[in-house]
């Protein structure tokens, strides 16, 4: 006889389960010993600084356990994504009563002593957070910042059809720009090739200090909002969990079997066009379950309810009582056997095996990552045996290539490009050869262009927090991809990569979580090259935010033509556990680097050039560095420039794309010694430092070498509409201020005054020239790179 | 007789202006000689390479000249924001159509010279940018980056009763996070002290190369969406002028009966409770009256009409014949009378002086700011005579300040407090005896708190986009107030702060725009006092973020005391033209600085702190600085440490609170010369630098100076949940670490390894301990600061 999973008694048990965890949350707050209150608590037994949150518990438990009914009621395959960060201990609770957490950290056994080890480690120094965070069993959310919990499971879900991301978004949350629009994610689920999301908006009416927006608004206004955001939104609400069980486990069928019958139909019949997936909104108390007033001010449903309700740790003990009075209300002795276990009758709520949503699979996806195919890079790669005779897009050189990474990827479903409606203008558009933008809504050719309801690229929201949120639950449960953006506006989601840093490095430190395919991210339409949109679209900073984290998860590489572009993909798509932030220029640019020359620049992180050098292996006069397409460019007609003008000069070139190789070995193992930096730059010979990035990053590289002789050449700031070219003239990063710094800073500088003239008065022409025509001086072009005799 | 404004005569002349306001906008595009094409267009005439936007022109112009309309109609001071960044024609146009651009740009005559001059200065090199920026009158919105129209919009209006915010929302920017959280902004507009916003979706269908999410909604859902947004949407959709005019007319009379009839009712009767605002949906093509198609693909109603729709230019004169036709569409013959200014009949149509949107006196709002008035800050601070015996709270003291700051300027309704639902938490709780959290929704006592319909503070949405977007558009508009965050989640808005130093930048260099209130930025609850939240909220990365500006515009405070701060915070309030950022403390803190050295160091940025000195003026043996709250606390006591250990060992302490004076005077002006640093720092003696941030701004600006002996201790990015005394050991910052890493650089260090070892020693023990107890090992405590003999 099939089980029935709406009977009283069913409940039941599904309500001591919620008591149990509920028991299990509050322990973690306040208690080091004495977890099951077998004896009088003493102040021993107490923390000594309870920290943690209690608001969002009871309610996002209640939740838990329905979600588990659920899985076993339907044998569904589901993870949890905790939006409201501040309650990690549900996710800990809840993997503890099924058993998953004691596999993971086998000294947490499943009895008294386990749970007092619990108890003590959470929110505790050396021990685990207070979020859902990597040490959390079955987490790939944080929640430490809000907002991304959505665009977080849509990732998750993306190619895998029969995963459902059950998202808990907090009322908090739902109060964030990124999450207001991630609402908007369903218009990017394909019901055929993706799984589900089942959002489930927590209104349990309170902020830290504040009430929340939408749980002020009626549940008529709700249905409004989120019928007009394309959701079936389905409403339960109440604080009585008898009335409760019956009307949450209702709402969960009714969503569960909405969303198979939408699967069911378009998997059945291929129309996938877009469905109205179901939603949940649960109202119920902050602070349910707890403490109903301290000092006459109401503590359940309100905003007091966020973190520690009652006052109470080892060196206050005053109000004991009412701490276990509370804990007492869950009355755990009928829960629990004699060791401390949950009683088994109770354990059977929780599902089994990788259906235990703190054990799925995808959470931890070591054994589902499939490497990529990759093709080799070289096949697409440019000749350049005459450096810098040809000129191509490195954007598109790219995009052909990665036309034939998705065509061989194609089956295995596990690559996807993400962007803010960029995608053409960053001059991908070779990959529309093989594939489409996937777009759910109404597709109107010939006004559209490139749409389908499935395909590899998802760039139709004008979204960096949706296309990050997208590529970070993607990549978390085990896939790959990239997010390209313009380079301004990744700045949009510095806030974002700090997280998904910060992930990385916590989750390294837990043996066993599987590494996860790395972030990559695609800077482009640059600052020098934003002519069609000037100033507010010209910030280079994301390196040194970056550059801020730790190194071990972090590179920064600077491809200055296509070929280093295809030999820094090569690199980094089948890579591991970083954030591998790739600046790429999207212009037609000189070419010049082959692909053997292209290989070592990414594999050494940097290059002496010797077809752009004149000191034959000794001791140079000058050193010209160049990190960036455009210094790159601007360095080396600066080369041909100098040794026209000075033949005699011995002068070295260098081209650097693994920008953070030049770190001292002090601050990042993976740095040049000093000996090796010293072969490079040389002690203390003038060096011209061409930088795409802001200059201070720089000065921060070569603090600790030996040679500070550097004349840096960056981004200063200097912005405008205006032509690439010139961009570089108010910047200073022109091959002719370049030569004027070089000739200037060399020992017998007073005998090139004339040099500098002549490059002031090339730049004096141009100034003028542009200003009257809005193009650049034609003569600039005489000035180019040329092979050095 | 009263005019009648939506006579069939009226509207042929509304239509007249517009298709006046679509002219000029093309011919900005290509033209830079003979705009009024009275000769045969010439290859000369044409610009060399037309860069620009078309898309959104004629629905944003329509919207414009609607809006005119209703200024006359009902008298309204009515300001207009740009949302869709693209297409900064349509505000230049209508400003040059109003009479406004030519006082402001006298050599932009009304005739055909000037137009000439128009049309060549845009998005030119040196000329006009091609969104709304700080060059085009009445714009306080770039949107160059997109998403903040609602939020200046909003800002704009708060304490301005009689002002209207035309805020033209793009389909696009719509799908951005921002703005989809923005659109709660309506909770928190008072009707009777505040004015209105007046949201205009621009529903033209597409974006760069999609189309976008909304526009593919139905008119029902769109209804939904905004209803349950709490709006009145009013739906105007077509494309045929002659139908739109009465229709959005109509549409436009009814939403400004609306406002009024709203703001009447709560001024007369005293109900401000929350009114459901209206707004307008305008749906009309994307390219709308321009080409039809190219190259057999459609261009109006496509994505294809977003930049430059017809491939014409002064090397490319094919299809000159095209853009002729185009442009005559409009008949100009008709509009501009011979010396080529648009006739009188027409030019009725735009309201006059203030009245016109591109003149409204709160868009260049020097005539209008009020300096605050400031209490002696000396008033509020600790005596500190005995230095570091206090303990108090930075934050809570100087909420003691600004409740003074708020109470001697209530009248004049200037001065606004911003946050996202952490006033409390950061700990200006004593502002609450004196005003508000200003919330339109229901309040409900006892469960909320601190809550009522009118006050000056907004933090009821967890939102840092709306609290920088409402702040801006304050003091965009001439007001004062600051924005106070979390440390970590202030870099969710790192993009919005540099656009905003951007268009100060781009402002300053506009003779006629008057100077504003600078923008305060508080950064507090910081990395190194997040016990409750762990690793997530530690980010003092905001530091380096804004040093990588211009230095003219941002200033970075870390007042190591309550004191300081509040020295700070009197320099700033009536400050102009800069973001300050204010790095604060919210924990106890032992208070060291009296009042007058606080304001020495204010004043002078840095200070040697003689009674923490032992050098006696003389060359020191070593330099202690700090810079931070946690920084000087530990800093002072591993002086007393040293003092204890080495009574002979000559220590010079520096506080420093102006962080970026110590930049090289190559790289800001306001940086301290090489004799003045040195004079501080010496030019070779060891620095121990304790730094609140990241290590490498300090390098940075290490780099220019002689002495580069320097020890930095700053945040290494090891986080976690615990106390913070051991963050600060975990990063190194620690006393024990200070005292140890200073004698093993002094020259003698061989001597100290004793010293080292118990420092060692002690850590060791603390770090035993505080994994045991959860709490700092107690005999840290010995070991504070105690005064020097």
């Amino acid at each position: 006889m099939a089980k029935d999973y709406s009977s009283k008694e069913y409940f039941a048990k599904l309500d001591a389960y919620w008591r149990a965890a509920n028991y299990i949350s509050v322990g973690q707050l306040y208690l080091k010993d004495n977890p099951l209150l077998r004896r009088t608590l003493e102040s021993s037994d107490v923390k000594a600084k309870p920290i943690g949150h209690w608001g969002t518990i009871a309610g996002q438990n209640f939740i838990y356990a329905h979600l588990n009914r659920v899985i076993n009621k339907y044998d569904l395959n589901m993870l949890y994504i905790e939006g409201p960060g501040h309650g990690g201990q549900v996710m800990v609770s809840n993997s503890y009563l099924d058993g998953s957490y004691t596999e993971i950290y086998p000294e947490i056994t499943e009895d008294e002593e386990g749970m007092k080890k619990l108890f003590k480690r959470f929110s505790f120094p050396g021990g685990v957070a207070s979020h859902a965070a990597p040490e959390t069993p079955g987490s790939i959310h944080e929640g430490g910042e809000l907002g991304y919990s959505l665009s977080h499971a849509t990732g998750a879900i993306l190619d895998n059809p029969d995963l459902i991301a059950a998202a808990v978004v907090g009322d908090g949350e739902a109060e964030t720009g990124p999450l207001a629009t991630s609402w908007q994610s369903n218009k990017f689920i394909n019901p055929i090739h993706d799984g589900a999301v089942l959002p489930i908006l927590d209104l349990n009416g309170f902020k830290i200090s504040n009430p929340t927006i939408l749980s002020r608004e009626s549940n008529e206004t709700l249905t409004k909002y989120f019928e007009g955001l394309g959701w079936h939104p389905i409403i339960v609400e109440g604080e009585d969990p008898e009335k409760l069980h019956p009307e949450l486990a209702r709402a969960m069928d009714e969503a569960i079997e909405e969303i198979k019958a939408i699967q069911k139909h378009a998997r059945e019949t291929g129309d996938d066009s877009l469905p109205t997936w179901p939603m949940i909104i649960f109202r119920a108390p902050k602070g349910w379950t707890g403490p109903k007033e301290w000092d006459g001010k109401p503590i359940e449903g309100s905003f007091r309810a966020h973190q520690i309700p009652i006052p109470v740790d080892q060196n206050d003990m005053e109000h004991a009582d009412k701490l276990v009075a509370w804990l007492k209300s869950y009355r755990p002795e009928e829960l629990f056997d004699e060791s401390g276990k949950l009683k088994p009758e109770f354990a059977e709520i929780a599902p089994k095996g990788d259906k235990r949503m703190a054990a799925n699979p995808h959470t931890n996806p070591g054994n589902l990552i499939r490497d990529l195919i990759l093709p080799d890079f070289r096949e697409f790669a440019l000749e350049n045996a005459e450096h810098g005779k040809t000129v191509a897009q490195d954007m598109t050189v790219l995009g052909k290539y990665l036309e034939r990474v998705i065509e061989l990827n194609a089956k295995n479903r596990n690559f996807r490009i993400f962007g803010p409606d960029e995608t053409m203008s960053n001059r991908l558009a070779p990959i529309f050869d093989e594939t489409k933008r996937q777009w759910m809504q109404d597709i109107k050719e010939p006004n559209d262009e490139f749409l389908a309801h499935s395909g590899r690229v998802i760039d139709s929201q004008l979204s960096e927090h949706q296309d990050e949120g997208f590529l970070e639950g993607y990549v978390l449960t085990g896939r790959h991809g990239f997010f390209a953006s313009y380079e301004a506006f990744l700045r949009v989601v510095d806030s974002m990569l700090t997280q998904h840093f910060k992930w990385l490095r916590k989750a390294k430190g837990q043996p066993w979580r599987s590494e996860i395919p790395s972030l990559n991210v695609v800077s482009t339409s640059t600052v020098f090259q934003q002519d069609h949109n000037g100033y507010t679209h010209q910030d280079p900073g994301i390196l040194g935010h970056l550059a801020d984290k730790k190194p071990e998860f972090i590179r920064e590489y600077l491809p200055a033509d296509a070929n280093t572009l295809l030999a820094v993909f090569d690199k980094v798509l089948n890579d591991r556990e970083k954030i591998n932030l790739i600046v790429s220029s999207k212009h037609p640019r000189p070419q010049f680097y082959t692909a053997a020359e292209a290989k070592e620049l990414v594999d050494k992180g940097l290059k002496i050039i010797d077809w752009a050098s004149t000191d034959h292996n000794a001791e140079p006069d000058v050193v010209i560095a160049a990190c960036g397409t455009e210094p790159n460019l601007e360095s080396l007609a600066a080369v041909s420039i100098l040794h026209e003008k000075l033949p005699d000069l011995k002068i070295r070139f260098i081209n650097i794309v693994d920008l953070l190789k030049l770190r001292s070995p002090k601050h990042d193992p993976r740095g040049l010694s000093d000996e090796e930096f010293d072969a490079f730059f040389t002690k203390d010979k003038p060096i011209l430092f061409a930088f795409h990035g802001y200059e201070g990053l720089v000065r921060d590289l070569f603090f600790d070498r030996h040679n500070h002789n550097v004349m840096i050449h960056g981004y200063r700031e200097n912005g405008d509409i205006t032509t690439p070219f010139d961009m570089r003239v108010l910047n200073q990063m022109d091959r002719f201020d370049l030569v004027k710094d070089v000739v200037l800073n060399l020992p017998d500088a007073d005998k090139y005054g004339q040099i500098a003239a002549e490059m002031d008065s090339i730049i004096a022409k141009h100034n003028q020239y542009i200003r009257d025509e809005g193009a650049d001086l034609p003569e600039v072009e005489n000035w180019t790179w040329k092979p050095l005799e």
